[in-house]
């Protein structure tokens, strides 16, 4: 589930510029002033955080306040001096930048490979507008297509629902981290990462999934109808943009 | 949401002994030695946990292991002696005996009073029998009549989500402990009581509300075909027994 990525020590690393300019993009072209934003997670989003702060400082950007999808999203906008806000403050945001592992031609996602698609979703769900920021890479024909499904779970029911995703036909292993803990989210819970192959109908295996107690969290956004910027790591395009189907 | 009750040294209420007799019953009649078992929560429920010690030390039973779905259940059947185990070692249980707050004719339920029922439902899931026992108060022609359902969510959704039950009709209050502070699951999250009234459709209502990603477990026990086992406050009839349609 790791993605390359790279760092900001490291400007010749051409995923790493598709990245920044989609993050980038994302911000210049669907926040304004007076906005209360969702801010997502991972290596892409992050650089819409990254230039909501340039235009904040640049004062070209104001009363702009933001609620963070991970605790690792919050700490940046603390430390660029993002404002942040709760959804008890503001229940509805008017956009949501977020990242994707997986994006499919009818524009439904596969998120959660940094574990905050709880989070995410809570927030896709108070915004009138998704935006997703992803690399070309992230374009699959069909969900499922290169990425296990991050299925957040209770502790209490692992054994039981690693059970029932295998019923179901999937390959599953445990998320651990980097040095072979067993990783844990923002809500203390284990992820199981179900490989399913591409998923021929993934809102029927979302209702299946939703139904299950011990399953809290499933990655499978269907339906949000996001704007989509793809930026690709070629340099040979701009940033494109996939707008759902009227 | 509270329930009248009463204990263990008020043995003259109707209502208890009415409770006390069909706990016994449930144990009485589907635990046999050798089973796992589900150990609800509850005011009803426990006494099924009582009888079970009782049959441990009569030598009656033997080879029993429970999974509590309470810290109270736990901490009840570590103190009887009730032999303890887990979805981890027993991902399936041969029979769940828990409480119910309502019981409609087609023997759906509306669980949570206690605010254990994301955990009462991990377990019931995991079970191939559900047996519920009440007394016969909790008897309602149509689930929502005399209590509203516990909808456990995540703190930073409590907004929205509760924006979400009001838009449904629901009048919505957190739940609140006795001496008025925020009661918390044993997961550190808050209730809503929403109060729909008679409810058309619990199944319709049960996927809404498990589509939302901040709400994480809903009381609507929808499809289980319990046996229920109803004992009467007035004494007048022993307990009978309901059995789902076949």
């Amino acid at each position: 589930m790791s993605r390359s990525g790279g760092t900001a020590d490291d400007p010749g690393d051409p995923q790493l510029a598709a990245k920044k300019e989609a993050g980038a993009a994302a911000a210049d072209r669907f926040v304004r002033s007076g906005m209360r934003l969702g801010l997502g997670s991972g290596s892409t989003a992050i650089w819409a955080v990254h230039r909501i702060a340039e235009l904040l400082d640049a004062g070209k950007l104001t009363d702009i306040a933001g609620v963070p999808t991970s605790p690792a999203t919050e700490e940046l906008a603390n430390q660029l001096g993002v404002p942040l806000t709760t959804l008890d403050e503001y229940p509805r945001l008017d956009v949501d930048i977020d990242g994707a592992d997986e994006v499919s031609p009818d524009l439904d996602l596969i998120k959660g490979g940094g574990g905050a698609h709880l989070r995410e979703m809570v927030v896709a769900q108070a915004s009138d507008h998704l935006v997703i920021v992803v690399d070309d890479t992230k374009l699959v024909p069909a969900l499922g297509a290169t990425h296990a499904l991050p299925v957040e779970v209770l502790p209490m029911a692992e054994r039981p629902e690693r059970e029932f995703l295998e019923s179901l036909g999937a390959s599953v292993v445990k998320r651990t981290t980097p040095d072979r803990g067993v990783f844990l989210t923002a809500q203390g819970n284990p992820i199981l990462d179900a490989a399913f192959g591409p998923i021929a109908n993934p809102a029927a295996l979302k209702l299946r999934l939703d139904e299950r107690a011990g399953i809290l969290a499933v990655g499978l956004f269907i339906g949000y109808r996001p704007t989509v910027l793809v930026a690709s790591a070629d340099g040979a395009q701009r940033v494109r943009t996939l707008s759902p189907a009227s």
